[in-house]
């Protein structure tokens, strides 16, 4: 018997199973600090606990993404090891914003089950949710992978999950104590409120980034992400390596701080597709389009939904006539942010 | 009307304007390990809590380069964003240390301007100061780039200010407590003290090391330095980019440890050049020429003025018979550094 | 008179003298987090504090191979800075665990020497031990090199050095509090325990991982190891850099976390060969052999001693037929790690 994980297979997922992930990861200001060594992040709130604590946080809690990568990554030996592609995410809502020094375990419940057609393979949906050490969630989303199937068993019970569109307004969680009442429009970098934002506007956010192969991989293992596919040349006859999907979520999004400076937190994941691979060598650009605006109860803090479009070519059309994604397009991703009033 | 930062252009800028750079910053202990994994840095007062309190110090502050990038990529945005070359620093002072835990923000004051014969751009001379979270100076700088113009328009009054040839010894600011009385040469890593380096003496520092991609970006993402050039393969026909300059600052200064081991804090930036252009594949080469030795008020602690010049060739002349920049040569600085008496 | 420093030769080192070396280092969370983005680190002992202190401990100390890093990367300015080649090591003991905060300081004792019979050079035995900054010893190990000879002068007295073949288990150091008798399996990420191991049991480690210049540069600067094969583009035809043996050491233990999840502290070096260079491009593999087991007094811990073999090639035989390493094989390690019984 080896004694080596040779990951999940198709047949080995039951719906309402729940799976604990391995390996708790504490995180402190080293990982921050690499944060915005990887990615070019730029948020205030993020940035500088002066600038949190003016927002009535105790200090700067690390980027929502972080929480986002690591509690992935937790879950990469469990879910996606043997999976073929990551096809969607949905449903998810950050609770607990993550402080430093807080440590992070993730679980995920099996919530849905599909065998392909042809009979080699499934989806697999789960609910992966992160939480600290204090037993709070931080956050929870629902993913869903096709994942290779064993041998040729039968088709287990096909179980597919009804998925909200979108986080509805009213469920968004507001970090305890947020307060952009006397929000600092000039430390934060762009004067533009949220009413300041029409729905149907589009954002090019300019500027470029190429991706380095030293750089991705340092990620991929800062989030503890184990597939091969992102660090071992050898499975592809060019010695690339696949770029982990998140990676280019964070590129992006730092990307969209030029034109969405006040747009500092991420509370929900409607939902998203890494429509195409990326590989070293790349050059990111992206762009936002709102998608809706809502109020919330914390005082000066209004919701923006955005979605965030990451291409490795000129900003342009994201599909073909047959509603295809365009080779050129990495990520077509749906999600609310804070942003003062 | 655009909601990105097209960055300034020279008709932009008025003499007396201060400038408030976005996105405060708090430095911790990750900066510093990156500081450490990126340049190679030595100097025991930046390695070890316990060295610099045998120094009068409560521990080890942040090397004084990362509050020299942290204030430069701040003012990126505002300064340099539509920069054609960066010519030139003068009068820089440090005044209070880097603390693990302190947020810096930076201002700019518009000090000088004077439009370009060519009607074409100008140089905008600006006097940067970053400040941590009590409001203390941390390091005032000033420095004059070439900025490109948006139309055609008239001139500004030309304003040329005058700018000290160097920092004058008796302007130095030691940092609080510091004491050399009892400096532990062997720690250090070599013997030789101030009354052991002459005026006019030169120092091959002797090693060198080869730049990639991702290490400099890596850098100027830390920085949170926004400059395109440094990030964008698609905006050269090589696909290289261009090095952020305080990248080889630091590494030059990184590769003095070989020779200047003591030469501990930089307290002062007399002048500077980046000559030429630096790109990944490079390998830097470093000679210091001891400029001027002077006495400070602080027990056993000397001043050194060193002029560090930065190579990608082997180390040699600096100029040709023009009294221009040989090609190979990429920093020409002149600091003064504190060393044991 | 130069003030770099050359390095010393074969002639420079004389049996029992101790060497001071240069430059305390302050570890703290910066440094963990590079080391989780460098390696793939996932022992959850060294990836969380709560799993930490489930086993008795106050929270995460350092990855064990922090220590070895650091204590190494402090030796080569006086060790290995003329040095040909690294030989070999023994008598590896970690003795107190590396706490964020805590300084290293190394020293290094002469303890045997050899001239080549080339006259051209000699191998010297040195036992190199760090301290924490209140004295303790953290890590002492036994290494030798051979370095050149200055010049031709005589040779000196022959000492080589009796050396243990392994750390006796009985020698073993546990970390005070070290408890594994509530030790979370699946937390920790697999279900084998010392007792579902046999000596001579076999593990392939399956995934492989290729090394950038990037990375092995930024690892090897942030152990300030300054020899100049790591960074030096020009001092080879194809402009490679030499991979420090450490940084295989380390990516390979991390790779054998898969099988070997629950080897989680590193407590001897017994013995070890970099038996080829390592460069930029190669895709490294590890495999590890069990080759014996123990008990130790602490509750619940056992020890276990593992052959750790990296390659750059499939997984496969050793040496050749004259009992050389054959070329694709990197490292070959003999080390004890705690593990529950």
């Amino acid at each position: 018997m080896t004694k080596t994980n040779p990951g999940r297979f198709f047949e080995d997922y039951a719906v309402g199973e729940i799976i604990a992930h391995a390996v708790p990861r504490t995180i402190k200001m080293g990982e921050r600090a690499l944060y915005h060594a990887l990615y070019h992040a730029r948020h205030a709130l993020h940035s500088a606990d002066t600038f949190a604590q003016s927002c009535g946080l105790p200090f700067s809690p690390l980027d929502d993404l972080v929480t986002f990568h690591t509690v992935f990554g937790k879950s990469v030996p469990d879910i996606s090891l043997n999976a073929i592609a990551n096809l969607g995410y949905a449903e998810g809502r950050w609770i607990t914003p993550l402080w430093p020094g807080d440590t992070i375990t993730a679980t995920s419940e099996v919530i849905g089950l599909k065998q392909n057609s042809n009979g080699q393979s499934g989806v697999v949906w789960v609910r992966t949710t992160g939480r600290n050490q204090h037993g709070e969630v931080q956050l929870t989303f629902v993913r869903w992978v096709m994942v290779r199937k064993r041998g040729d068993g039968a088709a287990p019970a096909m179980v597919v999950p009804e998925l909200a569109d979108s986080v509805a307004a009213a469920d968004l969680v507001i970090p305890h104590g947020l307060d952009f009442s006397n929000y600092d429009f000039a430390l934060a970098g762009e004067p533009h409120r949220l009413s300041d934002y029409a729905v149907g506007e589009i954002i090019d956010h300019v500027d470029g980034v190429t991706i380095e192969e030293a750089e991705h991989m340092l990620a991929a293992r800062l989030w503890q992400n184990t597939a091969k596919v992102h660090f071992d040349a050898t499975l592809r006859p060019d010695g690339k390596r696949l770029i982990y999907g998140g990676h280019v979520i964070s590129l992006a999004r730092a990307l969209s701080f030029n034109g969405l400076a006040n747009a500092q937190m991420i509370v929900a994941l409607n939902g998203g597709a890494h429509a195409n691979p990326c590989f070293a060598g790349d050059t990111i650009r992206a762009w936002s389009e709102v998608l809706d605006i809502a109020e919330t109860d914390a005082p000066g803090v209004g919701a923006i939904r955005l979605r965030l479009v990451a291409t490795k070519g000129d900003v342009g059309p994201v599909r073909d006539a047959d509603a295809k994604y365009l080779p050129n397009i990495l990520l077509d991703l749906d999600y609310w942010a804070l942003m003062p009033v």
